[in-house]
């Protein structure tokens, strides 16, 4: 790297650029039976649950591990061992979440939609009027894959109305784009330290329905990932289950600091808006092409074309920007070569700008004059 | 506490006191699909391998979350879905291994001994001459409820004689007591980023022989727990399956090169050896009774009869204590009240004594004369 001195600039889903003052956090060492450390968990639990409107009906269940782990956890502990689930599919994170299910033993029904198109409510009523066996419903609320928001409000509402359980992995949504738990009826909704939040990566957490909570003792196959267990542990003795990587928990919390000093949600969602606008205006003079139409684009991620031109290679166009100070991400879909950028992390719209400038001094290094996708008018599926 | 600005030392089973060194190198956010911090990842993976000479037969799988979450791994992965496991009990450790096991839907077989006393490998040899439908066994190396180092090496001899296959919880004991996977044969041996390697919590990682990992797949009915996915992901891409906790990694990272620096295992045990004299020694003065023989105890975590006077309580203990700037640990015996004291951590003979003499203080505002237990030859079953 040109200055290995200073830290790149992370345009990723996560791990993000965080602050220093979160960062700073982990300068300390804390015991984790400790009634200190102990006090840092509940707030951060508290704030947690601020942040979705969730406090008169839902509890925080952190969990060690990545986003993964969190969500495997909110599957096993909320469906029982003999349940139905039903997956909303439209990336590669919808595909996981079934496997994870089928792997556990759990029934497991896909519905797959394509790549750059939002879920319909619309298919969510008629499945599940089709089959009073379904349990329970699973959608990915920004789909990290593609960048895509998909309608919670609509699918919780009938999902709700047809008197079935839901849950959401709302990992790079949480934090950023709006969720009321009072407006959104939801079961179980999954996000991590490591996404909008801006805090180091480690720690998952469930928003999970207390009513529903409490009736699933002894679904779990895991003993790890029992977010019952967790949280009844938790409620007793105000310690953590199993040893919580403390450091990244007071980051965590230095983070949720800093989130409420910048305004919260709204104006979290705003920066990251003008981050998004910076990005693909930039973007687009210099050729590229977004994959979403903007209406299904969350201002979180965005999925570009690759280059037509015969000169360009992801591997080379990411070392050439990453020398320059910003990690880009690659794409994730099989049909339509892509990368992705990401709007999220302690940055703001001049270091998109910066970012836009590199990939305009890199694209002159590679000899490419437009940045123009193969096909204009090309489609994910 | 009397000085906040001041860590205090933690005298526990981890987290443990870290060196400021490694605590820094959370100063920097990374990318976990660069390949700066995949090189990082590598490096530690063989450095970990080293510290059990393993590189010739073992492969070193880090695994996202606590301890538990690695030992759950290694038993999911390891044991076929209709294996039958043997697992040595003696302490809390041992029977959270067994819980694990049958709540995935294996067939176990619990061996329990005394808390007080090391497993034999005359049992163990008898126990699987007697079942040959047990194909693995589980043993906890040093069981941190009470400090006692079972005799991992005669185990595994036995294990190995009789064709079974072992998976070793070593979470207490890696990096600190000599464990050589040449002379001391198992299958899977488990530990963690927070533990006698000094780093902080969030990581652990599974030595596991190649030859047996090998012929894992498909066993694992959790997909985030999934070593051997876990591993194959990592050989093929150089990265993690699913996001790291990056600032965890390395920061061990840097806990290694200390490690390496001080002098490697050898070292690292004189220095915990000191630790132990010096506390036990001390708190002998004092009228504290260890627990444990002293030819089972590891120098690792001691467990301390509670003092019979009627003016001890243990809530009052550890405050005081913590407040003079040194973290206690509870005991977790359920027949004999006791305490526990860790000697690991980046901390020495010094930080020994001070504790020690916050003992004594603590005592005399307590107003105990005399930390002797109530019954000098009680006994833990």
């Amino acid at each position: 790297m040109a200055n290995a001195s200073r830290d790149p600039i992370l345009l990723t889903p996560g791990p993000l650029t965080t602050a220093l003052s979160t960062k700073a956090a982990m300068l300390r060492d804390w015991g984790s039976w400790d009634s200190n450390f102990n006090a840092v968990t509940a707030r951060v639990r508290e704030r947690l649950l601020a942040i979705v409107n969730g406090q008169s009906t839902h509890v925080c269940v952190p969990l060690q591990g990545s986003c993964t782990f969190a969500v495997e956890a909110a599957v096993n502990t909320l469906v029982p061992r003999d349940g139905h689930l039903l997956v909303l599919v439209n990336g590669a994170y919808g595909h996981r979440l079934a496997k994870l299910a089928g792997l556990m033993g759990r029934r497991v029904s896909v519905h797959e939609g394509p790549e750059d198109q939002a879920i319909r409510s619309g298919d969510v009523a008629r499945l599940l009027a089709a089959d009073a066996s379904i349990g329970h419903v699973a959608v990915i609320h920004c789909e990290t894959s593609t960048g895509i928001l998909n309608p919670l409000a609509e699918i919780a509402r009938e999902v709700a109305r047809q008197g079935r359980k839901l849950i959401v992995d709302a990992m790079s949504s949480f934090a950023a784009v709006p969720i009321d738990a009072h407006a959104t009826p939801f079961d179980a909704l999954v996000a991590s330290s490591g996404k909008c939040i801006e805090g180091p990566p480690g720690v998952g957490f469930v928003f999970a329905r207390r009513s529903t909570l409490e009736g699933c003792a002894g679904h779990s196959t895991s003993l790890s990932l029992d977010l019952y267990d967790q949280w009844q542990y938790m409620e007793k003795t105000t310690q953590w289950r199993y040893t919580p990587p403390t450091h990244v928990v007071v980051a965590l919390a230095a983070a949720l600091e800093a989130f409420e000093a910048e305004g919260g949600q709204q104006a979290r969602l705003a920066r990251y808006t003008r981050n998004y606008e910076v990005l693909v205006r930039g973007m687009a003079e210099l050729g590229f092409r977004v994959f979403l139409a903007p209406s299904i684009q969350a201002p979180i991620i965005v999925t570009f074309h690759a280059p037509a031109d015969a000169r360009y290679s992801f591997r080379d166009f990411y070392d050439r920007v990453r020398d320059k100070g910003f990690i880009l991400y690659p794409g994730k879909l099989t049909k339509v070569e892509t990368f992705r950028v990401g709007c999220i992390g302690a940055i703001g719209p001049d270091e998109m700008r910066h970012a836009v400038n590199a990939v305009r001094d890199t694209l002159a290094e590679m000899g490419i004059r437009d940045a123009q996708p193969r096909e204009r008018a090309s489609k994910a599926a």
